[in-house]
C-alpha cells in the first residue's frame, strides 16, 4: 500500500512561488548586511546538547529537539534513570545567537575583532504549532562582537532603515536602553524592580496613568517612587528634549533626589546614538520608546524593536546590546550588539501590503514550444545563446499538443512563447509572441540582441 | 566552570572565507539551474520516519538521524519492545530525492508537469566521519519529473557543461544507459546478471581482459556469454560508431544471436541524446561509458557521471533517469531524470586547482578609519552614499590606535583605507589609499563617482 505523504506538524514545504518571494526577502537583507561589511557564517544544524541546555531557560530546554544517538542508543542506558539525557547528546539549533557565541569562543584565535557576522539559517523549536508559529523557521541575524562603540548600534539602525526601504515597507524604529531602565528603578529607590517598572510604563497607552499608578502601588512601590514614575511618564518633546529631561531626573532632579550613574551612562549612549543617526540620515522615523522591554534578562545597553507602520502585526525585527554573551563558553568581557529580522512576519507584511515585485511570479522568461525533433535541434543554439545572456529559457520537452504546451506556459506565468516550425526554419528565423499583449515578432535566428530587447520591454 | 565549546563530530562551522567560496559554488549552480527554467523548492529538515524508512536500504535506515518525540517521549513506551521506533517519529532528511518525491505526490494538484525543480539544502547521515565525509553536507539537485523526452537529459548535460565552464574546471561527462546494460545481460543469456556483467566491464581498465573473463567464468557465465561480453569490451570508434556496433549486437548480431528490445530502446535513447548534444554544442567532452554502474537499483534510462579532468578525485556530479520514484508514495508512472552536484568535492577541486576568484578574499571594499566622533559624523554620509551604490563599506567602530585599525584592514583583506582627519574636514575632502599599491588620492566629499572609480580599478 502506498503511504499518504505528509510532513511533521509545524513544518512547511516551500514551492517555487513562495521560494521566489522568500529569496527576495533573504537576498535583500543579505545584500544590505554585506554593504555594511558583515560577513556570512554557517553553523551546523545540530549542536551538542551541552552547548544548548540551560541557555534558554527551563521552558527553552523543553522545546529543544533532541537527536537520538546513532548506533544502538539504548545499549548502555540505565533504565532506572530518565532516558532522554542518556540517549541524546545532540539537539537541533534553537536560535542563531548561542551557536554564534559558541562559534566566537571556539574560533577566537582565527577571528579579527570587532567581528561582524551575519547568519541566515533555520532554527527548530518544539513549540505548539499555531498560526504564524512554526517548528522550523529561518532567522536572519547580524551581530558585531568585540566593540562597545555606538557606531555599531547606528549601523544596525541604518541596516533596518535600508532593508525596509528596499522592501518598500514603512517602519517605526523604536529604541530603548537597558541602563536607562535600570536608572529609573534606581531613582525610584527600587533598583530590583526594573521589570515591574518597565511593564508599568508599557501599560500606559492601554490602561492610562491612574491604572498604572494603582498597579505600581500593588507591586509595593512607595508614593514617592510612583511620583518619580509619573514624571517619567509625562516626559514630552522631541528626542533631545526627552533626553535632557531624563538627564535632569537621573541627576538628582526627581522626587527622590537620587542620582543614577548607570542611568546617566545610558543617556550618554542614547544621546551619542541619536547624534550619529542624525549625522547619517535615515529615512524611517526613529524614536525613543521607554516601554520597550525586549530581552531585559540579557540586554545591557541599547534595545531595538521595529514595527510596520501600515500593517497590523507584532515586531518584525528586534535586537540589542549584550555584554557577556560568550562568558558562558569561557570568553568574558566581549560586548556585542545584534539584530534579528523575522522573515515569516516580514513575508506576511509584504503579502498583506502587496509589495512583492511582479517579476517574482515567473522564473522562466520564454518557452520554446516543441514542434518536433528537427525544430528543436534548430532552436537549441538560440536557447543556448539566450541562456548565456542570463535569460531563463525553457524548451517544452515533449512533442505534444500545442494546447498542453500553452497551458504549461500559462500556469507557470511564462510571458513569452516561441512557436517556430518549418516555415521559420526555411527562412532562418525565430518567431516570438508576447502572451500578455498578443504582440508577435519574427527575428533572424542569430539576432539574440533583438530577441532580448523584445522580451525585456 | 565555562564549557570548552565544540561541535558534534562530522559537522562543520563555515567561517567567512569558506562561506564566500561555498556561496560562489552554490550561486553559480543556482544561476545555471535558473536559466534552464528550474525553480527552487525547499522541504523541511525533518521528515516523518514513515517517509524515510525503507527508502535507502537497511544500511540507510541505520544511518538516519532520529529525532526524539517532544514532550515526555518515554511516557507511553513499552520497554519490552525496541524503544527507538516508539519514541522517534521524525528523522533528519537523508537526501533530497525522497523528500522531492514526497513533495511531488503531496502537492501534485498544484504542480504544473513537467515539473522542473532544484533544491540546495543540507542532508544528514550518521556515517562514520572521515576525510571528505561529513555527517552534515549540502546537496544541489535538479530534477524534472513528468516527461520522458531526451531533451531533459540534454539539458542536464548542458547544465553540467555550463556550471563547470563558469567554475573554470575541465570535466569529462560520462553517459551510460540502464536499458543498454539490461540489453547486454539479455544477449548474454543472463538477464538477471546485469550487475555482475557491468561490474566486470568496469574492471577492464584495472585488471585487463583476461582477468575480467576469468571473473565472469567464476560468476557462472557460460563461454558463449563471455564471448558476447568480449565483443562489447572491444567496441571502438567514436560515439556514433559505438552505437552502431552495439545496435548490431542487440539486433541478434552477437555470438548468442539473441535480440534485445530493451537494449535497442536504450540505444535509441542514447542516439537521440547524442544528436541533441551535437545540435546544442557543449564545450566539455561527452562520452559513452558502459562501465558506469551508478544507481543500478533505481535508474532505468540514462546514467550520468562527471569527472574533473585535471584533479584526482571521485565523481563530482552524477545522476540519471528513474521511472517510478513517486510510486512508493502512491503516484505511479511518473518518469523523471535528475542530477546532483557534490558541493564538497567541487570545493576541493576548486581549492586544488586554485580556481576561486580573487574577489572572494575580501567582502569589504573600503575601511574608514576612526579618528574621532567629529570625523565619523563627517564621513557618515559618504559611507551611506557608497553603500547605496552597492559598495561594501566599514567604519572602524572604535576610536583606537591606527595600528590596530590597520591590522584589522590587513587581516580582513580590505583593499582600501580612508584616513580622514581635521585637514580633510576643513577642505571638505576625503582621502583614500590603495593598501596594495600605496597609491593615495583625495576627493571632494561629494565625489562618490570618483571614489567608486578609484576603488574599482
Amino acid at each position: 500500500m502506498a503511504q499518504k505523504p505528509s510532513i511533521p506538524k509545524g513544518t512547511r514545504d516551500f514551492g517555487q512561488q513562495e521560494m521566489a518571494e522568500r529569496n527576495y526577502i533573504f537576498d535583500t537583507i543579505r545584500s544590505v548586511f554585506r554593504t555594511f561589511g558583515y560577513s556570512q557564517i554557517e553553523t551546523p544544524a545540530m549542536e551538542n546538547l551541552s552547548t544548548l541546555l540551560g541557555k534558554y531557560g527551563d521552558e527553552g530546554d523543553k522545546l529543544l529537539f533532541r537527536i537520538l544517538n546513532s548506533g544502538d542508543a539504548f545499549a548502555e542506558a540505565d533504565f532506572s534513570r530518565p532516558l532522554a539525557s542518556q540517549v541524546c547528546e545532540k539537539g537541533l539549533r534553537y536560535d542563531l545567537t548561542v551557536p554564534f557565541a559558541r562559534f566566537v569562543v571556539q574560533h577566537q584565535n582565527d577571528i579579527s575583532f570587532p567581528f561582524k557576522r551575519f547568519q541566515i539559517q533555520p532554527v527548530w523549536r518544539a513549540d505548539r504549532p499555531q498560526k504564524g508559529r512554526y517548528r522550523e523557521f529561518y532567522q536572519c541575524d547580524a551581530d558585531v562582537i568585540g566593540s562597545k562603540s555606538q557606531i555599531n548600534e547606528l549601523e544596525l539602525v541604518q541596516i533596518v532603515d535600508k532593508v525596509f526601504g528596499l522592501l518598500g515597507v514603512n517602519v517605526l524604529i523604536k529604541i530603548n536602553n537597558r541602563k536607562v531602565l535600570t536608572g529609573f528603578a534606581e531613582i525610584c529607590g527600587f533598583p530590583d524592580k526594573v521589570i515591574d517598572i518597565t511593564v508599568a510604563i508599557d501599560k500606559l497607552d492601554k490602561i492610562g496613568l491612574e491604572a498604572v499608578e494603582a498597579e505600581m502601588e500593588q507591586k509595593g512601590l512607595t508614593k514617592e517612587a510612583i511620583e518619580v514614575i509619573e514624571s517619567i511618564l509625562k516626559l514630552s518633546g522631541d528626542t533631545s528634549e526627552k533626553i535632557a529631561s531624563m538627564r535632569d531626573l537621573m541627576n538628582g532632579g526627581s522626587a527622590s533626589g537620587i542620582v543614577s550613574e548607570t542611568g546617566l551612562k545610558g543617556l550618554d549612549e542614547l544621546e551619542e546614538l541619536f547624534g550619529f543617526i542624525e549625522a547619517a540620515g535615515v529615512k524611517n522615523p526613529v524614536e525613543i520608546d521607554l516601554s520597550l522591554a525586549r530581552g531585559l534578562n540579557y540586554y545591557t545597553g541599547a534595545i531595538f524593536e521595529v514595527k510596520a507602520l501600515d500593517f497590523e502585526i507584532g515586531s518584525i525585527c528586534g535586537g540589542g546590546r549584550y555584554d557577556n554573551l560568550t562568558g558562558i563558553f569561557g570568553l568574558p568581557d566581549m560586548s556585542g550588539v545584534g539584530i534579528s529580522f523575522g522573515a515569516d512576519r516580514i513575508y506576511d507584511v509584504l503579502k498583506g501590503l502587496d509589495k512583492f515585485p511582479d517579476g517574482l511570479k515567473s522564473s522562466t522568461k520564454i518557452l520554446f514550444a516543441n514542434m518536433g525533433t528537427e525544430e528543436i535541434e534548430y532552436l537549441l543554439p538560440v536557447a543556448s545563446a539566450l541562456r548565456n545572456e542570463g535569460v531563463s529559457v525553457e524548451i517544452y520537452p515533449d512533442n505534444t499538443k500545442l494546447k498542453k504546451q500553452f497551458d504549461y506556459a500559462d500556469r507557470k506565468n511564462i510571458p513569452f512563447l516561441s512557436i517556430t516550425g518549418g516555415d521559420e526554419i526555411a527562412a532562418g528565423t525565430v518567431q516570438i509572441k508576447n502572451l500578455a499583449t498578443g504582440d508577435q515578432q519574427t527575428f533572424p535566428k542569430g539576432d539574440i540582441e533583438g530577441i532580448i530587447s523584445f522580451i525585456s520591454r
